[in-house]
């Protein structure tokens, strides 16, 4: 047996265990697409895999899904972070979306000095990407972060994460498969370092890939950004992308050169 | 002087050349973005590379601008078809976007077999093209064509364009950058002939990419596709993408190994 549906659950999966529905799910999987007792729905929680589930109590206020066998272990993406800064409502979700779908690890939306202040809704973004791992058949879910400062985060940068840095100034510059191959390295990264010291062991780091506000990076954080020692400026063609783009291009450059495609 | 307003006008250009306003682009130049006599406005038309003009008569049905210097001379995209099959409202447009942010020559929707038989409205997906060309600094707009069924495209395949095609069944099979070395290219592609023959070569062939409609291609479609000789099959990692999140990813993976990035 295998599932059409597929369905993110907050709860432990295994043989035999079973999985209590809420109200909302019960509507779904029973009025919306019509499954009865003794249909199969897969689950996954972002833990244990993906597991074939059979729908043992239906209702129209809940009902029960007993686990039968595993379908998936659990497939853990590349440790990659996302980091953006939040720009409309349409293009921040799809972002997210975008970003659970290729394969990051975690999302992490950033306030720039010339990003406007708004707000995110951590809530209704996690959602988002709950609802992209339950389309592109992952068994993981990237956890989305809540806004924080850029300068912040810079202020506690972990030592060991590279960090790929799409510089719109830098339209044209320098390809990242250059900079994955062990290229020239010197040429875009802060720190003085030999090519050879780096090459191969970049792909066994954990990385992020920092997309440039709507309204670019203000001067001070340019400088900043390049003066870290992690940092890998990379360009993305000669025709500026808009920021939603550039975050797909940019993890198709990272999965392919360095992740799990 | 350089305008930070960019507008597509059907009109040549050239230095001198009065451009008359019709009255929507009146509205729009002096009544939202609040331009005056003297103003400067950045033009393209996809053949005469970008202007700066000036704003000689404003009024509020109509206007003149005039040309004073060429900014950017005409920037060919290289000659990339985009082809997919529409979807969902929203997302067919943002495909057309970023098929011109990407830079796609042309961009032809196709009707497949398990395509719903859904209209297009060509002229509003061409008039998004337009937008993304004047967002993202491009000069050239590629056509978006009328729908056609992807059997009669094949029918009159050119002889000489490649086809990369992004098959879902081949999930985690290959990468692209293996096709464009010429690494094993008995591989995946329909005919038999020698790798070294297309080694190189390849980049200065003209080329198509091929999305996969929602509900993946049929198995006729299929074997049709693997048995072309222009054929290239290829890997976009291993989680299902969206049909949206495959076209950028696929561009950005052709771009960046053989076309302008």
């Amino acid at each position: 047996m295998s599932a059409k549906i597929r369905l993110y659950v907050d709860h432990p999966l295994g043989a035999g265990q079973s999985i209590p529905l809420e109200k909302d799910q019960a509507h779904y999987l029973f009025g919306v697409m019509r499954q009865r007792l003794g249909g199969t729905v897969a689950l996954f929680n972002g833990v244990d895999g993906e597991w074939q589930a059979e729908v043992t109590e239906a209702g129209k206020r809940g009902g029960t899904l007993t686990c039968r066998e595993q379908s998936k272990p659990l497939q853990m993406p590349p440790d990659l972070w996302l980091i953006f800064a939040p720009i409309k409502k349409a293009r921040t979700d799809f972002i997210v979306e975008k970003a659970a779908e290729m394969g990051a690890a975690r999302i992490l939306p950033v306030g720039t000095e010339y990003t406007n202040s708004e707000r995110i809704r951590q809530d209704r973004l996690q959602a988002h990407a709950v609802e992209a791992a339950e389309q592109c058949g992952g068994t993981y879910v990237p956890e989305v972060s809540d806004l924080q400062k850029l300068s912040q985060m810079l202020d506690h940068w972990p030592a060991e994460r590279q960090l790929m840095f799409c510089d719109e100034a830098e339209v044209g510059q320098r390809l990242f498969l250059d900079v994955a191959q062990g290229n020239a390295l010197g040429g875009g990264t802060g720190a003085d370092r030999s090519a050879g010291e780096l090459v191969d062991p970049l792909s066994s780091q954990p990385w992020a890939i920092l997309i440039g506000p709507e309204g670019g990076f203000s001067d001070k954080e340019r400088k900043r950004l390049h003066a870290m020692e992690q940092a890998h400026v990379v360009s993305l063609g000669p025709r500026i992308l808009r920021a939603d783009t550039a975050a797909v291009a940019a993890m198709t450059l990272w999965q392919q050169t360095l992740g799990d495609w």
